[in-house]
């Protein structure tokens, strides 16, 4: 099945904001085993949006345009569409009855000019849109299926998911159920994963699972798409091959699915009755943003330190009598993990201690990290060098000092060589 | 002029990357005058391209192709271009010794598939591309200008800004010289601030300033086009307009051009030679996290506390006489300031103290925020509610902290009622 992606606006095309709404269906519909051939972004001018629906309908299958539903005099996808299929547009009265209701409910009267919204060409059908105004419909317009849909993020990721993916897939034939199934890793690159997870494919019969990756710096994204008649065909396909890839990316996988590293994080602190404090230097708080305002912190995360000046690191922590801090080493990490969990009267504590690089920045610029994760009764600690530039190490220092506090909290090493660092 | 901006790469089509380039491309044109009237995406497919060139071709004075110049196999646009455009490949011997020089100055040998890269259809003008191996070219196909550009952001963004654009403007018939102006604010809304300045363009002659805004919340960017003959033509015809934007936004205005908050509030800091110590709460690190990495901080960064239990702050600042700090205020902000302050050893404090509301995050979920930053002999406070949600939140009071601490720095009152707050 041929799929198109049709994007409207003047906003998108000027690039006043960036097409997210794109990378997102295309993703969402790869992910389900369908794929895009075909992308076109015009903006709010009748004669190009005519012209790009003519184009669209002659050479695919599906279509799935994004925006231009509003209530504003340059919202014109109903009446183009209308146009192009050579129909009337019709009032849908359970569709104004629809707003009506949404509007009352807000103690607000529908302003006159929302009506527009529920003028629809004749003959298509709504998709709902339980969350806004806008109404989704799907047309036919030459031999191709055209599904409409509302710019606005979220209304439009609910569409796709409950209205037309369904849709979608029972028109190209496919088996009715598709899962997705993620592993995120830290550590090690895309290449890397790929030749580490070779022939894995081949443990699903039928070419029912297909293999993919998502690098977004740190972080690596292991994708699996599996095909099955049924949910639990899916897992019957999906259990030898994801348990390979754990077996093959093991200490390396870090959350699966909608779980996040800081997530995994926090989880296992409140679940062990734990408490943190954690020490940064040039990640500068990055560490404690990722973790500290997440619902639930409030009773784990004790207290984060940042300090640019690590002369100054010594009495800030109240380390009296400690080591000399003046060159940093894994044991300065150590001293000033022990001395910041003492301190902030914490179960376990977390220091990254990072040593830049002189110079200007650049491509080869770099950093070494010094980190210590403490306990009352234990210690562990890291020494890594990233080059990359002063945001790479800063993100590199960041995702490493979570994932080292991961692998302590789960009992794993947290020496284990990673793809990104020098020697 | 028509421009159409037409992308290609299986990684953008699939949505496996987001394409940013697209909104720079079309971003940068505005900024000069010039206007996109198409964008197309398609893969790495032969078929596709030629169609995606030929309809292109068809429709418009100039395309911008970005992608598939690299030297692997699936990098198709020298290909295709010369097919499209009915002439051959043929070796660019100047573009191939520059190769080898660059993998020389690295010390490597250049792989052979990258001679792929050298090869160029007949006739085409080469562009220069001072950062990488990837040959950027200009081509007619049919009536219309090719400009074919690389994919990686950092190789476009130099080609189209040194190379693309100045031939671009010399096609269009434009004025040599067109300037973006811009001024960055906070606490002002889009359309707020468009009423302000209503009429700012009538006090340039013959429509010579556009006014345009770009809204990336918390902050609001205000932006003005201004054309003419020569440098001092467009200055002449942009110092009414710009000392007007100025008069009219006034405080609110917290930057112009390249400059950030963070990097004014830090260069105010050093100016002042100050130093810094901030204590956050629910924004967790945010704030550090902005200003504490930027190359000179090292000087004035002092030190930043992150806590999310308040019980715990009095005793973490070592305020041990100090008020009862269970209900948050501004007077307990000052207290914590002065307290941190007086810690760090550092001239200036912030402190920004949040209660969020009780309940699931939700449209309407909010938080009050408490602030004060003191010095020595100066105190300054401010109470502000925001609603939208706990990301919404937490991005309105990292913003609001440090507009405070820029106001603060800069002499100007920091209670300045803004657009985004609740009474």
């Amino acid at each position: 099945m041929r799929i198109e992606i049709l994007c409207t606006g003047d906003e998108v095309l000027t690039g006043k904001i960036t097409n997210t709404n794109f990378s997102y269906i295309s993703q969402k519909l790869e992910d389900v085993g369908l794929s895009v051939v075909w992308g076109t972004t015009v903006g709010d001018d009748r004669e190009r949006l005519l012209e790009a629906f003519r184009l669209a309908a002659g050479r695919a299958d599906a279509v799935i345009v994004n925006g231009g539903l509003g209530p504003t005099v340059d919202d014109l996808s109903q009446e183009i569409a209308a146009a192009a299929a050579g129909v009337p547009l019709v009032l849908n009265a359970d569709w104004l009855a629809k707003m009506e209701n949404f509007f009352a409910r807000r103690s607000r009267v529908m302003p006159p000019n929302n009506r527009k919204q529920a003028m629809l060409p004749e003959g298509a059908e709504v998709l709902d849109n339980p969350i806004g105004t806008a109404c989704g419909f799907a047309l036919d317009i030459g031999t191709a299926r055209f599904f409409f849909t509302p710019g606005v993020p979220r209304e439009l990721r609910r569409m796709l998911e409950e209205q037309i993916v369904p849709r979608l897939l029972a028109r190209s034939g496919s088996p009715t159920t598709i899962v997705l199934k993620r592993f995120h890793s830290y550590g090690i690159g895309e290449s890397h994963a790929d030749s580490l997870l070779e022939g894995i494919e081949a443990l699903a019969p039928d070419g029912s699972v297909k293999l993919g990756f998502r690098a977004h710096y740190p972080q690596l994204e292991t994708k699996l798409t599996v095909r099955g008649t049924d949910p639990e065909d899916v897992q019957r396909k999906l259990a030898p091959v994801a348990g390979e890839v754990r077996r093959r990316l093991g200490n390396f996988i870090l959350a699966e699915d909608d779980r996040t590293l800081e997530g995994v994080v926090l989880a296992a602190l409140l679940d062990q009755g734990a408490s943190l404090a954690v020490v940064e230097t040039f990640t500068a708080g990055q560490i404690a943003a990722r973790i500290g305002h997440l619902p639930g912190a409030e009773r784990a995360f004790r207290r984060s330190l940042v300090l640019r000046d690590l002369t100054d690191l010594g009495a800030a922590v109240g380390l009296e009598d400690g080591p000399a801090l003046g060159a940093l080493s894994p044991e300065t990490a150590e001293a000033v993990a022990r001395a910041a969990r003492a301190q902030a009267g914490a179960t376990h504590a977390l220091a990254v201690l990072i040593e830049l690089d002189e110079g200007a920045d650049a491509i080869d610029f770099g950093g070494t990290i010094h980190l210590a994760i403490a306990t009352a009764n234990r210690v562990a600690t890291r020494r890594a060098r990233i080059l990359g530039g002063r945001e790479w190490v800063r993100l590199g220092a960041v995702e490493l000092g979570l994932d080292c506090l991961r692998r302590f909290l789960q009992n794993l090493p947290v020496t284990e060589r990673i793809d990104f660092e020098r020697a």
